[in-house]
């Protein structure tokens, strides 16, 4: 596991030496991780936020865990309490609405939050003001759940293994803050920690690239570039947000725990540079709502911290079900973003289109005076190749991330690798 | 026709004597009524507005007529000009949009209004500033009449009989004001005319009644105690916008043409003041979106000078299509309508629920203590006994409004009336 410390670590750290990714001017810094376990969110709530990141929507970043001296008393009164099971997706929104992705938020959608987002994206806050809001964050329970929750006007939320988890109530109240145990907990950070981080590293501008996909040398050019254009723009020190997607996603993208392997490999080649990169891990379950959610994921980061947001062709989008064809026009997500109310002040990069340069024997920005030295290698044909354990032209993507790849697909029973077979937008 | 006087008319007006239902303040004015086919909307661009009217979205109303001075040159060119042929429904939209109900739209959606409207239902215009925009109106060709456009970026739109409405480019220029040749036309006051009237009334509030299906006494309670509230809030001349749709509508709603008849006679029997209220066919066609569609009803009226805007039950709503049950929550419009952006400025009235009072025999608000005492008559209840000749109780509609009520259903061939049977939202 000493490998993955070339990722951000959010768990106590003894020796800084061991991060040999860590920036500059962290290590010049007393190194005071938050511990997640130990020093929990709510009780950090002197938390400085510098001028220089952008404020959390609504003002405040929420956070709703309860502290640490009514966690006894609170999980007490549970136990009188109608239980509603969370199922794994549930679990993941309670995660993201207790760290505050969803500011303003206090909980699931309520119905007035509910109408709201389903016709205008986006909530009027009680000062007038709008923040943006698409994707419908919601405790959905059947007649026999509700018939159970009767008139009472609390509800004890438990997980599959009916260990209790949070309170519903006005607000929702968490009690024991969400956990993977999955090797990948130190790695989600919530934004308040991400906050923390973006000002010990003294950012000026944090741009954040969501992804869910393996990182080839054509993202690894677009952040870099990225990061060149904000230093021309004046910044002293624009920071990365590489921020893969945590929570649900369908069976034929690859799995969390690989691409977080294939990620820390692409930092340890050096592809991008970790002095100014943070990897973490965004909870977010995925709803393939193409324009409607590459809003939510661009919202959230604004409650990262996040200025500037990279986005791509065919956001959150997926292929049509039936027909050979991307679900949603694959530049409406980006249309979109542009336009949507609540997201005036962050800054939209649309991605600049990279291919495989036959000429450089390298990713290059595409240049179509010159289409026929480009090649372009999709998502489906990138798996294809790693299924076929063949290797991509050098170049694509660095070996090592390239071989985690491959493992992956290895690792694969025959039957379940024939069934990985349809195509994912890269 | 004599009797069709009693309601607010767009054509010349020679003896104002022959219109009993106009208002005095109307009357001490001279007549100077807007001669559409004569004056057109586009030259009379020095239209005041009063202080007290509210100001059309986008600051101005838009209004697409092609001048007088360049009709014939407008229609030479479009000789040239690749042709699609409007549907009945596509043409209550160019009429919609060449009076500026629809302000400040320019004409059909294009792209970024269209994604605006479906994600967000309103659009941001360059100031900055949000209007509501809620349903989609656009241009629907097929592959077919796609080709023939090819690369023209003018196109020109003709009706089903091949003659020359408009031209499509960058706004669209509607050369023929739109005409239904069906009796009606006088009664479809655009809003400039609209607006005209209510300064001529002196108007300090108007407020607009949607809707689709005949007036009962209840409504007119409704609308005779909102003018009652509206005074006690201080305004000294409320004037009521009883605005009946007159686009498409579903095959089992009562046609236009007898509603209109049935408003006519609501009148004559003074079940509502003429002196403050004008009666005019609003020219959209329905979609049956409920909530969705209700800020469409709610914002077009801002553009005809209603600063107050009566919602009632399951607004734009339908029954479910199988299901014995609304489509929509029947709550859910007037709550969307009142948290819809840029519909701030618009005063909404829930519509309070009135029934029918078996003791005082007449319709009045429903009073939950004594439950007993009121007999709620639904559309289908109401629809039944219309088909069976039979009566309602006395004081629900006024007995001339009946009667054209049963005439229609008279009317029908028996195998039509058989059909006649869903029921449809009151």
């Amino acid at each position: 596991m000493a490998a993955m410390a070339s990722l951000y670590l959010k768990t106590s750290i003894s020796d800084p030496n061991s991060f040999p990714y860590l920036s500059k001017p962290f290590l010049n810094r007393p190194i005071n991780l938050p511990l997640r376990r130990q020093t929990h969110p709510k009780t950090r709530s002197t938390t400085r936020i510098s001028a220089s990141l952008i404020d959390p929507d609504g003002g405040k970043l929420v956070q709703l865990f309860v502290p640490e001296s009514e966690k006894d008393s609170k999980s007490k009164q549970a136990l009188g309490l109608p239980k509603i099971r969370l199922s794994k997706i549930d679990l993941q929104w309670v995660h993201v609405l207790s760290e505050g992705w969803a500011s303003p938020l206090k909980g699931f959608m309520r119905e007035s939050e509910f109408l709201q987002t389903l016709h205008f994206n986006s909530l009027r806050l009680e000062n007038g003001s709008v923040v943006n809001m698409s994707l419908p964050i919601v405790l959905a329970i059947d007649d026999v759940q509700k018939n159970r929750v009767g008139s009472f006007t609390s509800v004890a939320l438990v997980d599959e293994d009916d260990d209790l988890v949070a309170v519903l109530n006005e607000g929702e109240e968490v009690i024991n803050p969400v956990q993977y145990n999955d090797g990948l907990d130190r790695f989600r950070l919530s934004p308040a920690q991400l906050r923390d981080e973006f000002e010990k590293r003294n950012a000026d501008a944090v741009f954040a690239f969501q992804l869910r996909n393996p990182v080839h040398n054509g993202h690894a050019l677009l952040m870099t570039d990225t990061r060149r254009r904000l230093l021309e723009m004046g910044y002293k020190n624009p920071v990365l947000l590489l921020h893969p997607l945590g929570g649900y996603t369908k069976a034929d993208d690859v799995p969390l725990s690989w691409r977080m392997k294939q990620h820390e490999k692409v930092l340890e080649d050096g592809v991008l540079d970790p002095e100014t990169t943070v990897v973490s891990i965004f909870p977010s379950p995925m709803h393939y709502a193409g324009p409607t959610e590459v809003q939510w994921h661009a919202k959230a980061r604004i409650n990262a911290g996040a200025n500037f947001y990279i986005v791509g062709r065919d956001p959150a989008g997926m292929s049509h079900p039936l027909e050979k064809r991307d679900l949603y026009d694959a530049d409406h997500g980006k249309k979109v973003l542009s336009m949507a109310p609540g997201l005036e002040r962050l800054n939209i990069l649309p991605f600049k289109v990279a291919a495989y340069d036959k000429t450089q024997s390298k990713m290059a920005f595409f240049d179509p005076s010159r289409a026929q030295d480009f090649l372009f290698i999709s998502g489906t044909k990138m798996r294809t190749l790693a299924k076929n354990r063949e290797n991509p032209p050098d170049g694509f993507m660095c070996p090592g991330g390239w071989k985690v790849l491959v493992d992956y697909y290895d690792s694969l029973a025959p039957s379940e690798n024939g069934r990985v077979a349809e195509p994912v937008p890269a």
